[in-house]
């Protein structure tokens, strides 16, 4: 069974950067990768916040968040 | 051929989350995954800060550098 990984991003160019190259990096065999655009998402805000995702990009393995550099705030998302 | 990816780290907790979980979640059929802890190899932390790394825990992907949460500043690790 595959393992959950979630890519929370706001389409900010630090985020298409760590999308391009960290998130496409992720083992798909052992990951099932679903990439989530927290501005035109906005229901889902409450979603990674409950995870402990501050900022964008965020990578979330099976529930672990993991902040990489930073794009945004996710308070300035809402 | 594969591509390159190098995490850095130095033993911190966030570190160690770090590799447990994101590091080795990277796909090892097109990425070969070195694991540098440069407490222990000093002598690479030069080598770091000339891709742009400025903290730890980092992984840098075919020299492009993600920085993931914070554990240290490379400086300190001098």
């Amino acid at each position: 069974m595959s393992k959950k990984a979630i890519f929370y991003h706001a389409g900010c160019p630090v985020c298409v950067a760590a999308e391009a190259n960290l998130a496409q990096a992720i083992d798909t065999s052992r990951y099932e990768v679903e990439i989530v655009h927290l501005g035109s998402q906005s229901s889902r805000i409450s979603e990674a916040e409950s995870v402990g995702v501050k900022s964008v990009p965020a990578l979330v393995l099976e529930g672990v968040p993991f902040h990489i550099n930073f794009g945004a705030n996710l308070s300035d998302l809402k």
